[in-house]
């Protein structure tokens, strides 16, 4: 039997989206490329204007939900049951609930995964963590997306202000940052993330949750990390499987 | 003004079509994500028979363009302007011929990249090379359709029978193989393929065409190979982008 096809709404950014779907291949059960799950990847930035840019104006412009819209429209044309977005400041309420309203008006069969609901119920079920940092964009940061999620019973910690613009640069810079660069990472935004994450486990983090999706471009390579590494994206990801193939899933759930 | 969408077949293998989407992000001038062209992937290896096996049985079974041709119609549904299948092997006759004409019929608004064609005509231009290495499935050996593309004029080296069967464990291996295992690739197959460059290039290859989607991933972190690399994918990814937006391509055509 066939599995549902899996959804991603990619480009926000762009190798974010791939990191996304690497992440479904990695954790699949596969010897041949038949084994593999039925996945579309509709990468079109160019229709999706800035999340944090959004957020941070406080909704002037377009909002990116549009563009997403436009995107679950074409995973549902091409045959997709699921649709994620590979974007955690897109998880913002200001972002995300008009996407949502938008899609169950429209696209009724179009089931949409939750990344940061998804990635707060595997926390709360699997990692006995109370003290959890977090790194992201400024869009994510200020809109409190995250704290909404994980709710009361955790702290959430998060770099200062000075910490939160380094993290943000390293995202974003046109000269170094992940989005810019990203084949191979800067070492200046390799750096920037790792040292953030020291940071926050100094400061008493029991785990750090990569909080933008291109955050595990920069982490992929990095070892020795003091803490627990939380990768919604991952998590997401392994949740999707479970979902369409669940005797597919590598590792157990 | 928005960019004519890419689209590529992919799960053949699923990495490779993660790859050839690379291939199109590390070529596109961008500094932020709406810079980069809009692209859909699909990777439905489930609906694709292999295609080295399909070529292998001279013809028995079902021939992989109808599972290709069902992801055209998805690329199409998700409105792509442009279809290019993300394997070598796919682009044998007996394959790509059935699915060019399936598509040509049925949707005819959209266009077909032939990477193979694609590939032949940039070395043709471009390079100044008459003994070229091939390196590939037995699929794409046994067809000869690099011969086809490549025609008079050329000298297509090709490992002996055993060097041929070493390169075709290495894509397809269960244990080993980079179908199986390539995040990352093993040793096994990576030292494999480098050694079978080597020796092309020591029976006077002037370059060698890496002419299965899956041998770039074995190929990325090589150095010093001591001879040119052509890999079709990346030559057909330049060609997409060059096609819907050349002024973003990187590095000059």
């Amino acid at each position: 039997m066939k599995n549902a096809i899996i959804g991603v709404i990619g480009g926000i950014g762009p190798c974010a989206g791939l990191d996304f779907m690497q992440n479904i291949f990695n954790n699949t059960r596969a010897a041949q490329d038949q084994d593999h799950l039925d996945c579309v990847l509709v990468s079109c930035p160019s229709m999706i204007t800035d999340r944090t840019g959004f957020l941070l104006s406080g909704g002037e412009g377009e909002n990116p939900a549009l563009g997403m819209f436009e995107s679950a429209k074409k995973l549902h044309a091409a045959g997709a049951a699921y649709a994620v977005a590979a974007c955690n400041t897109a998880h913002a309420g200001r972002i995300f609930k008009p996407f949502c309203q938008m899609v169950h008006a429209a696209l009724p069969e179009l089931t949409i995964i939750n990344m940061l609901e998804t990635c707060a119920d595997y926390v709360k079920k699997n990692l006995a963590v109370k003290r959890i940092g977090l790194l992201a964009t400024r869009g994510t940061h200020t809109s409190r997306v995250y704290h909404e999620y994980f709710g009361g019973g955790f702290e959430l910690l998060e770099p200062d202000e000075a910490g939160q613009e380094r993290v943000h640069q390293a995202i974003y810079s046109a000269e170094f940052g992940i989005k810019a660069c990203s084949q191979p990472v800067k070492p200046q935004a390799r750096e920037t993330v790792e040292r953030e994450i020291c940071r926050l486990a100094e400061r008493g983090a029991q785990a750090v949750i990569l909080g933008c999706t291109e955050l595990p471009l920069a982490v992929h390579a990095a070892y020795a990390l003091p803490v627990v590494i939380i990768n919604p994206a991952l998590i997401a990801a392994r949740a999707l499987i479970a979902l369409v193939a669940p005797e597919k899933l590598l590792g157990g759930e």
